[in-house]
C-alpha cells in the first residue's frame, strides 16, 4: 500500500524522480481503468496528478488504500476536494508557488491584448505596414480602471503590476479578505461596470463555474478588454465568443478554455482575442520548483516519519 | 512669412486643427521640393514634422524665413538641432509626453518576447496545441537582471514597471543622473553582460548609432532578450539578425526599425521576434494630447504676443 498513481500522461515529467524510490504506475499505460484497478487499485496509496486534470470520484472509490493526492500545479479544480475529505484522502498542492509567473503571463497578455501587439506583429508579416499606414487606434492604459476577480496570490501579484502602469486597481470574490490592499467593489457586476479591464486569477469551483457570463461581459462593455489566467470554466465561452464577434467587448486574452487543448477552429473568426495554451503558471523555473516540491512531499509522506506524514496532511487544501 | 509646412503624409491628421487659422502647405503635394520652394519657400516661419523623420538642411537652408520646428512626438532626431541653433532656428518636441504609454509597450514587448506569447498565439491558430504538447519551456521572469539604456522619462517608467515583476534594474547611459533611482553600470557592454533582458529607451543622435552593435549582443549572449522602443538607428540591425539566427541571442522585440516601414520579408525567416509598427508612443489619447500641443505652440508662436513667444522658444531642445 505504497504505490503511486500517475493519472494523466502530463505527468511524465515527475515519473524519472519518483521511480528509483517508490513503484509508480501510469493510468495511461493500461488498457483500461479498470484493468489497472484489479491489479494494483489496492496497492495505491498516493496519486500525483497536475491538479486540473479531473479525477473522476468512480475511480477514487476503488482506490481503497489512497489517502493523499498531490497536485503538482498550483490549481487543484479536478480534484473533488469535499469528496476526499469525507473519504478520509487528504489533497495538496503548490498554492500560490506559481504566482508570480502568472501574474507576469497575465501582464503580458493585457498589454498584448490592449495594445494589438499580436496584431501588429502580424500587420508586418503580412506586409502590410506601409508609410501611409502605420497610426493605430490603440488606447492608453495609464488612469484605465482595471478589475481583479479572485485576491489571492496570483490576483495581488497582478493588482500590483498594473499599479505600477498607474491603473486604478478594484477587486472583486466570494471571500472577504480582511488585509486586501485594494478597494472591494459591492459586486461582481459592478466590478466589470467600472472597469475596462478585468483580469480572472479565481479558484475554479462549482460556485465560480460560468461567473463570467453574458451579463458581466455587457457590463464590461465595448471597450473592455478580459484576461483569463484563472480556468476555462469560469467564462462562459460561448458568450465571451459571440460578445466578441459583435463588437460587444474589445478584446480578450485566454491562457485557459472550456475544453483544453481548444481546437484552433472554435476561434478562427474571432476578433481581436490573444490565445496561450494554458503556459501562463509553466516556466521551466516553477515547474522544476513545482516538482521538487511534489516529490519532496511524496517522499515525506511515504518514506518519512509520523512528523513527516503530519506536515504533508497539514497542507491539505480541505481546510481552506 | 507666417505660414506652415508639413514635412510628412503622417503629419495629415494636424492639418485640420491648424488649417483655420493657418496658411499650410502639404510638401508632399508639391511636385519636388523645387516646386514649393520657389513658390511658397519664403513664406514658410514653421515646420511641423513627426520628429522621427528626416529633414535635410538642404531644405531648411532655402527656407530663408524658417524660425521654428514643432516636432509632435517626442523625439527628434530627424532634425539637425546643432545646425538649427546656428541658424537660429528654434526645435520643440513633446519630451517625455509619451513615456507612460511607449514605457507600457515596451513592458508588453519584454513579457511577450520572453513569454512566447505571439509564438503560442501562432501555436494554437496552427492547431499545434495538443494534449501532450502542451509544456513550454519558458523561463520565469522574477530575479532576472535586467538593462535600461537612457534612463529618461520612457527609461524611467520601463525600469519602474521592470521593478514591479521583481526584476532588480540597472541602467547605462552617456549621461550622468544625479537623482537616478537605479544603480548605473560601469559601460553599456557591463550592463548588457549582467542583464538577461535588455530594454533601448536613449536618444538617437550621431553618439548613439549603431550603439547596440556585435558585442554588446554577444555579452546579452544566448539567454538575453533586447528590446527597442527607442529608434532603429540605435542597433546594427543586421548584427542583430545575424544573432538572432545563429542562436546567439534568445529573442528580441523591436518597434523601431532600420528603416520604417520595415519590409516584411526582412524578418520572414528570423526566429524569435516579436515586430510592432513604431507604435510605441501612438495611443489614439497621448497622440490626441501631442497634437493638441504641437496646435497650441503654433498658435502661440505665431497668434501670440512676445510673451508666448517666448514661452514656446524656451521649450527648444537645442539647450537640453
Amino acid at each position: 500500500m505504497t504505490d503511486i498513481l500517475l493519472a494523466h500522461p502530463n505527468m511524465s515529467p515527475i515519473r524519472g524522480a519518483l521511480a528509483p524510490r517508490h513503484e509508480v504506475h501510469a493510468l495511461w499505460e493500461y488498457e483500461s481503468s479498470d484493468t489497472f484497478l484489479s491489479s494494483h487499485g489496492g496497492a495505491v496509496s498516493v496519486i500525483v496528478t497536475a491538479g486540473e486534470n479531473r479525477i473522476d470520484t468512480a475511480l477514487l472509490g476503488r482506490l481503497t488504500n489512497l489517502r493523499l493526492i498531490v497536485c503538482v500545479g498550483s490549481g487543484y479544480d479536478g480534484v473533488d476536494v469535499d469528496w476526499c475529505a469525507r473519504h478520509g484522502i487528504a489533497v495538496v498542492a503548490a498554492v500560490g508557488a506559481n504566482a508570480k509567473d502568472v501574474a507576469d503571463h497575465a501582464l503580458g497578455l493585457a498589454i498584448a491584448a490592449w495594445r494589438g501587439i499580436v496584431a501588429d506583429h502580424d500587420f508586418i508579416a503580412r506586409g502590410e505596414w506601409q508609410a501611409a499606414n502605420r497610426l493605430p487606434s490603440r488606447r492608453t492604459m495609464t488612469g484605465v480602471p482595471a478589475g481583479i476577480v479572485g485576491l489571492g496570490s496570483i490576483g495581488r501579484a497582478v493588482a500590483h503590476r498594473l499599479s505600477a502602469l498607474d491603473m486604478p486597481v478594484q477587486w472583486w470574490g466570494p471571500r472577504e479578505q480582511s488585509d486586501a490592499p485594494f478597494p472591494k467593489a459591492a459586486s461582481l457586476i459592478e466590478l466589470a461596470a467600472e472597469s475596462r479591464l478585468l483580469v480572472l486569477c479565481c479558484r475554479a469551483d462549482a460556485s465560480s463555474h460560468h461567473l463570467v457570463d453574458a451579463a458581466v461581459l455587457e457590463a464590461l462593455g465595448p471597450d473592455g478588454v478580459l484576461v483569463n489566467v484563472a480556468r476555462g470554466s469560469v467564462v462562459d465561452e460561448d458568450a465571451l465568443i459571440a460578445a466578441l464577434r459583435d463588437g460587444r467587448l474589445a478584446a480578450a486574452a485566454l491562457d485557459v478554455f472550456a475544453t483544453e487543448p481548444t481546437p484552433a477552429d472554435r476561434w478562427r473568426d474571432v476578433p481581436n482575442v490573444v490565445l496561450t495554451p494554458h503556459a501562463a503558471g509553466l516556466t521551466t523555473d516553477t515547474l522544476r520548483a513545482m516538482i521538487g516540491l511534489a516529490v519532496q512531499r511524496v517522499d515525506a509522506f511515504l518514506l518519512g516519519d509520523e512528523q513527516d506524514r503530519g506536515r504533508v496532511l497539514s497542507a491539505s487544501v480541505a481546510a481552506r
